[in-house]
């Protein structure tokens, strides 16, 4: 990704009315290279922040709304103000409307807790174009899958460790993409110590047994997807059953094929797990891609 | 804390020699409100980097060595690149220069992985002055037992998980003492699922059994305490044994003491662990932290 744009807002409190003048009298655009953070924020010193990437296509960012609940989810889970969403929808159309309509782009959504001691978060949007052509669409991903170190009961027994919330404390997600590297592969699939599947560090798992499509359930601590919300959509239109479950590791290799989808790489195919090859159809893949590239909203 | 100055590192390689005009040539100090980081270094974006909290006494660092070391450990256990410890070293004396000698101090060090795609580190120093007056050294805290949800076995498991890496990712560190204060205490003290005491989340646990002082082992996951050191020198100053263990969590209630100890707080004694009080030795903890605030190094 290519950062065109840095747009920063002054966080308003949720309850706040739209200034007489807008809501851009809010946000201010920078120049990406700009230096525009404290190193006593805590986004820098604590990951201490939620966030959200969104696709934009054609001008139109994507599943906004859902982008949005996810957003204010993962603050109320770090006892963060509100988000105000009106501010952040507002910021979002504007920071879209930087992006080329021929390119595929991308938004990253970011709120702090803010400097410490200041009381006031940090936000901001960054406006990228993607650099990639996207092959890994076409050929597959070859994934590990690695141990979370969690059972899969965790984010209703203990909150505190924040599964489920879209956290700027991401280091452990990169550590593990860097982990599958190591072993050779492109990704990673997070498992539950009991044996379930998870969610990737930056995308969200999809398989397909037959007639229904499957997604683990959010309830073990994992992201609710937004591109999910359209691959079932998708799915749906075509009269395929669509279903949140938990899933055995072991279906990884068991299913008729395996997606992982994310907001700016969309469906890429999972044609290996652990080593092992599974069965990949270009076809549906190339159906559902062209179906999310085709979205308006 | 106070920030006072922030000391920017132009970030050398690991094999770089001494600038012939110094290190300080490449080390630049701002004031604490300049606004330096771009929002896509990692550190704000991913909480992809380490960092250390020495504590200042008298103008004297302290365990300036050790926390060097811990410092490298964390940025291997990243894949960072490793730092220069000698251009470290220097930009420590620089900023311990700057704070008053007559007043409790702390540096942290930070290092990230940098601006996503430039590929060289972003490194500072904050230097800051203690503002409390450290009453919990006399009144003690209250703690919760958290759990952390790895059981002790993780670290050799999955060091994708950064088990024992002091990163940025901080997060869940900082969700778990608002849970603490949620529930009436002061701080908290995570513990593994297969019930051994870990760490705190921003210091070292410390027991005593009569004539014996006991950390928990840091394999099962948990950070090398730096002030545990000068703990542990203290003890076997007067003669007491110092053990490095496997600590069940019953342990925290059956000890004839126990303390959190950290660079700025330096040795807080626990009075009760999920509210159950627990034996305060006043006179013993009046003479660690004595000599812990003696220390030249």
């Amino acid at each position: 990704m290519t950062e065109l744009a840095v747009l920063l807002l002054d966080v308003a409190p949720a309850a706040t009315e739209e200034p007489a003048d807008g809501w851009a009298s809010t946000v201010r655009t920078v120049a990406p290279d700009a230096t525009v953070l404290r190193v006593t924020d805590l986004a820098a010193t604590r990951g201490d922040g939620v966030f959200e990437t969104l696709g934009v296509i054609a001008g139109h960012p994507q599943q906004v709304e859902a982008h949005l609940a996810r957003f204010a989810h993962s603050a109320a889970m770090l006892d963060l103000d509100e988000p105000h969403l009106g501010q952040w929808r507002a910021a979002i159309a504007e920071a879209a409307a930087l992006l080329p309509v021929d390119r595929q782009g991308g938004l990253k959504l970011v709120l702090s807790r803010g400097v410490e001691g200041l009381g006031v978060g940090t936000g901001w949007i960054t406006a990228s174009v993607a650099d990639g052509d996207f092959a890994e669409r076409e050929t597959g991903l070859r994934v590990v899958t690695l141990e979370r170190g969690y059972d899969s009961g965790i984010a209703r027994r203990a909150p505190w460790l924040l599964a489920g919330a879209k956290t700027l404390s991401y280091a452990v997600n990169m550590a593990a993409q860097r982990e599958a590297m190591r072993r050779g592969a492109d990704d990673a699939v997070f498992v539950s110590s009991d044996g379930y599947v998870l969610e990737a560090p930056t995308s969200t798992v999809i398989l397909r047994f037959g007639d229904r499509i499957v997604t683990p359930r959010t309830d073990i601590g994992i992201l609710p997807g937004t591109s999910q919300l359209s691959v079932f959509a998708f799915a749906q239109a075509r009269g395929l059953a669509t279903e949140e479950a938990l899933v055995p590791v072991p279906d990884l290799v068991a299913a008729d094929g395996v997606w992982l989808v994310s907001s700016v790489r969309l469906a890429a195919p999972v044609v290996a797990v652990d080593g092992e090859p599974i069965p990949h159809d270009v076809e549906f893949t190339r159906e559902l891609n062209e179906a999310l590239l085709a979205r308006q909203v």
